[in-house]
């Protein structure tokens, strides 16, 4: 889950501290599970699961004076189940460990982001199957999500090649819009909505991995810095030739916003027409190029001019 | 993840906001999963696995002032797994949700955090598969454990029967004293280990569950009130003929202290030599007889007397 933060960079990001703690807890743990979207769990039996977990904290990637709690739930449950969409997987279950103001008397609110998150799961078609309440300062929905490729393999972050071409599910900077407007005192309209009630690409990403996608990361942190994180991890650079922005919001937030959802992903240019074809005939979003991959690893252009490492880092350290 | 507070009970506790959020979202949801300590998860090509979620918040299951961060991460994994071990399962992953204090500088907390879930990890054959990590106003570790029973059928709370015994792996009250020491200013100790690295009875539980225990709950929350609860799943009542108290504490401790992680199970009495051997045999912990279970839903009693549903109930609402 990221926030939109436009212009945000940070000396020590989320993306330092999670390389300090691989460092520092070295074999005795298999996987923090942040290079990827989400982790694979082998199950006894054979097959093995996709997981992830993800943390929504009141007053840093929501503002409950912004959005409902019902919002709250529904944001939280998706932002996790668009982890699941980034590696190709389908939910099949999540669990929701809810902390929650101790001021908060009656349990409404508690009440109301579970209803949140239940819409969010029936409309994803994920039964939520635990959960956890507790009281604390601040509310925190942390969702794990539970998924299976079918038997397929999932799509990480590591696969683009040279010469792939770069793909997106749909514009982006509609989330980021959403809160400028809230602020501003608006309360309606598609960006607002994007802001409220963003939805994780499932079906595209199930497409996307059965039609050939080599890498894929969902548009969380903002466009600019996931794309760069897609790149580190195939080793590749890459040739941005457009940026696809969302109605209502500006090219800057659709490159630095975040929370959009839609999935970013590689594929040889023979895979295109047989993908965007799969998508129109199951009513899905409509995916377009947007670049291609380079070769070389310090080629990071958008337009022909570089590309900075701008978008949201989680405010830790 | 229960917390000592002898003697707490509240008008508006976890049990009853938890059933208000199943009214509430009626068939939207499929199973909130507090009513046993772990839910199951049908997973696709057959099979289920057991998955459970729990939250430690600083100041509210913890003092930092009292444990080390390295001792919150231990803490937050051991009940989460206790969950899986109450249901008889194994655990087969970890995912880590991780909310740290924005001041936080340097990472430190975050790596001792995760420090000590490794550490729990390892003792617990538990690969972390999976984490997020945010920043927030105060510490929360949310863990999600993932189980399974191996083709066999999980231990429930609802399964008592009359006439069957009543079993706990290990005497109670050791956590509660150990933070009654530590606030005391005492540092060392057999106490003061059972309130800051605890152990979830992982290998008692699947020795219970093939021993034929009928029902099983963790101590997370006091024997009283897990006792009652297992009762009340059950539909039965009981008579408790010895309360079990650990070296150090006292028997309210013992009663209503919890997050002792010992399993509260019952059986046929024609089961208990065989699994009292297997336990030795693998060098587990010694299950010892403490009660009898009831017909009469509203016999409640320890030697003869009512039975306070005395316990430590979640402070949400």
């Amino acid at each position: 889950v990221g926030s939109p933060k436009l212009g945000y960079t940070q000396s020590r990001g989320e993306d330092e501290i999670v390389e300090r703690i691989r460092h520092t807890l070295g074999g005795g743990i298999e996987a923090f599970g942040l290079r990827d979207d989400a982790g694979l769990l082998e199950v006894p039996g054979g097959g093995s699961l996709v997981v992830s977990v993800d943390s929504v904290v009141d007053g840093v990637h929501v503002e409950l004076g912004l959005c409902s709690p019902a919002d709250v739930g529904w944001k939280a449950l998706m932002g996790a189940l668009s982890d699941l969409a980034a590696m190709g997987a389908r939910p099949v279950g999540a669990l929701v460990a809810l902390t929650v103001p101790e001021g908060e008397g009656d349990g409404s609110v508690t009440v109301a982001v579970m209803e949140g998150v239940a819409e969010a799961g029936a409309a994803s078609e994920c039964p939520i199957v635990g959960g956890d309440l507790t009281s604390g300062p601040v509310l925190v929905v942390s969702v794990t999500v539970i998924g299976t490729v079918d038997g397929g393999d999932p799509v990480t972050r590591a696969g683009a090649r040279p010469g792939d071409v770069v793909m997106i599910t749909g514009p982006c900077g509609g989330s980021a819009a959403g809160l400028r407007k809230l602020r501003a005192g608006s309360t309606v309209g598609p960006v607002v909505d994007a802001y409220r009630r963003p939805v994780a690409r499932l079906g595209e990403g199930v497409a996307a991995r059965l039609g050939g996608a080599t890498a894929m990361i969902d548009v969380s942190d903002g466009l600019a810095l996931d794309l760069h994180r897609l790149a580190d991890a195939s080793n590749v650079g890459f040739a941005l030739e457009t940026v696809p922005v969302a109605v209502g919001a500006t090219p800057n937030e659709a490159l630095g916003g975040g929370e959009d959802y839609e999935l970013l992903l590689t594929m040889d240019a023979m895979c295109i027409g047989a993908f965007v074809r799969a998508c129109e005939a199951q009513g899905l979003q409509q995916p377009v190029q947007i670049g291609v991959i380079r070769d070389d690893t310090a080629t990071r252009t958008c337009n022909g001019h570089e590309l900075a490492r701008t978008g949201w880092q989680h405010r830790v350290g």
